[in-house]
């Protein structure tokens, strides 16, 4: 077995592009057999994710698809129904990001699985909760960001309404259902029931965004906008300094008070705008200019000496590619290269943490479309010729390479 | 028993500001008993996000901490530090956030913890993995926002280096730690063992970031630039309409085919530049243009219906303000009112995913500083007397109002 803290847990995984594999990845780092279950078209990630040499694993997708292996299966036809279905009768979990109407008239329905399979996990992720007027909706990043109210935090802090730059509400909610999921296990252990797990991607964003954000509306009558005025403020941002920009958070008094004094402001602590954490959340936007004045005269390399030695929070603005460089990842091995059977070396990035009972100690490469069909197939009981039988009826992919 | 995938599981949460209290209140929502210590000052989050009436139940405070309960304990005295102990000896999970040498110091350290309970769940969150040379840095989330590359990806995508307008890092590492607790507590289970983990900030979000933007540096030698060139165009965002902005997604062939058609441009399906997944990607900018200009002939609305008709993603862009006013959201009741003792009424919103063998069933409003000692207390075995000593020694608080 692989190790970790969920191995001995098999998920069959019907999900594509991000928030599911999202999930299903939190859940192979820590262990599980995640076998990727995908149509013949295979994962829209594999191509939208960026240009590759073998044309199916973009660097995207590989970051989000390590650890996992694919098995292809023309649900449209009755031979890859069955397969799933010989597959499912042998899992722990079952995530699916597929609209419910289609789900279940692939008899992929929570109840019709939770009827079957009676320790079965069933995690549907969904874009809004059925409930609602929305239910039958596209769920797309962009469109989660936009109604969750993330374009309009990015339009009240910098002008202009945008997206956070990553397929955030999908990464986010995979992170959600991973726990849930992992919960439902655990439950599972002590009661021998599965369950059906629904998670909504547009309520879990507002409750993201709100959490930070719902600012006086939370009381009610309203006692103010909506909003932190901390982090919307547009001064609310890296700090230029002689030679480029510098990260600063300074909130309780001590730290305040600390920065007042090595840029030379020491009168500041007594300014009633600054002398408290309640005064410099009223006076924020005064707060913030003082500190956007104050490091342009020092090196970025001069100021974080300066901050450090004065116990105030700092750190230096990362490029992608300085990241990709930083010594600190480094020194902790969080990168790591690999061979890849097709595209040759990659870079792997080290789940980040640690369990004394073990991590995964195993390494799976970015599975090739359909790369273990012929090995999953074969675990499950399909004879030599029953799988033939399938590869020419295109109701499965020998991905195999080399 | 409060109900929930984790209910019977008491968690002991020495954390404050976000990070931690995200974690808990995951743990929380699937039912776990969440015992909230705090210092006599209090977590900061009760001022620094925002007013209250109390003065100490900042909305932002109230959205992370429902459904937990708040212990005072003074740690610098003996006994509060015995009473923790006594408090983890009933516990299955402890969280910090606090340095490893200030844990240490407090017999808290992992190791000292993981000698005396042997079936307890240990989660240190950290700023920076305990292998590299940060490690006694602070971890704020706009520094470890900074060093991810988050900042880098906002200037990328918007010319200025800006942080995501929310406590993003710590909020994003609170889910994952969650997840981590979860599948020890599976884990445990199983083999009757507790364990330690180490969640470092910095690697988490480094991890986040770099899976949506390694890009071609995923490859060795690199075979592009980092960074979804999708995410980072400067034109990728909510588009104008005739009376605000509308957010658009046409991915598959099939979509932005679609799109072409409902905006007058049929002719762009043969355009080489936009013919396919890869060749929109190759001219994402053209493609993102095109879109750009499209939108602005009709309202909003208009768009939406022509959009859904054609299949096309789209949604309209919440402000803050008409998200709470969202009537789907009001469909599915995610947002309550429910009366505070001190605040009066307030907005609650409900945990979005649902679970078939049942969701947390009780519900606790945040806790005033201290609120519950006396009766945490008298749980663990504090007699009258005892108690009465302890809140006049100042190693608690009677948080108790009204």
């Amino acid at each position: 077995m692989s190790g970790g803290a969920l191995a001995g847990i098999r998920v069959i995984d019907l999900t594509s592009v991000v928030v599911g594999p999202t999930t299903t990845l939190y859940l192979a780092d820590c262990g599980a057999d995640v076998i990727k279950v995908e149509a013949p078209g295979g994962d829209l990630m594999r191509t939208l994710g960026g240009p590759s040499k073998s044309g199916e694993l973009s660097s995207k997708f590989m970051h989000f698809n390590r650890n996992k292996r694919s098995l292809v299966l023309d649900l449209k036809q009755e031979r890859g129904r069955a397969a799933l279905h010989r597959l499912i009768a042998t899992a722990d979990v079952f995530v699916a990001n597929i609209r419910p109407a289609a789900l279940e008239r692939l008899e992929l329905g929570a109840e019709a699985l939770r009827g079957r399979y009676k320790r079965l996990v069933v995690c549907n992720l969904m874009g809004f909760g059925r409930g609602g007027r929305y239910r039958d909706r596209p769920a797309y990043d962009t469109i989660i960001q936009g109604l969750s109210g993330v374009a309009d935090c990015n339009r009240r802090a910098a002008g202009e309404p945008r997206y956070v730059p990553m397929v955030f509400a999908d990464h986010v909610v995979g992170l959600i259902a991973a726990q849930c999921i992992t919960a439902a296990l655990f439950q599972r252990e002590r009661t021998g029931e599965g369950q059906a797990i629904e998670v909504p991607m547009f309520e879990n964003m507002a409750a993201f965004v709100l959490a930070e954000h719902m600012g006086g509306l939370t009381f009610l009558p309203s006692r103010g906008p909506s909003g932190d005025l901390r982090l919307l403020d547009p001064m609310g941002k890296p700090v230029p300094t002689l030679d480029g920009y510098i990260c600063v958070s300074a909130n309780t008094d001590a730290q305040a008070f600390a920065l007042f004094d090595i840029i030379g402001r020491p009168e500041l602590k007594n300014d009633p705008r600054f002398s408290s954490v309640q005064a410099r959340l009223a006076n924020v936007r005064a707060y913030f200019d003082v500190r956007a004045m104050s490091f342009r005269t020092r090196t970025t390399a001069e100021w974080l000496e300066i901050l450090a030695k004065a116990d105030i929070p700092a750190g230096r603005m990362h490029t992608l590619e300085s990241l990709v460089a930083d010594e600190h990842l480094a020194d902790t091995e969080f990168f790591r290269a690999v061979d890849h059977p097709v595209e040759g070396k990659i870079v792997d990035m080290q789940f980040p943490n640690r369990f004394s009972a073990g991590n995964r100690d195993d390494y799976r490469p970015p599975p090739l479309l359909g790369g273990d069909s012929v090995a999953i197939l074969r675990e499950i009981g399909y004879g030599g010729d029953e799988i033939d039988e399938m590869v020419k009826s295109k109701a499965t992919i020998d991905g195999r390479r080399g």
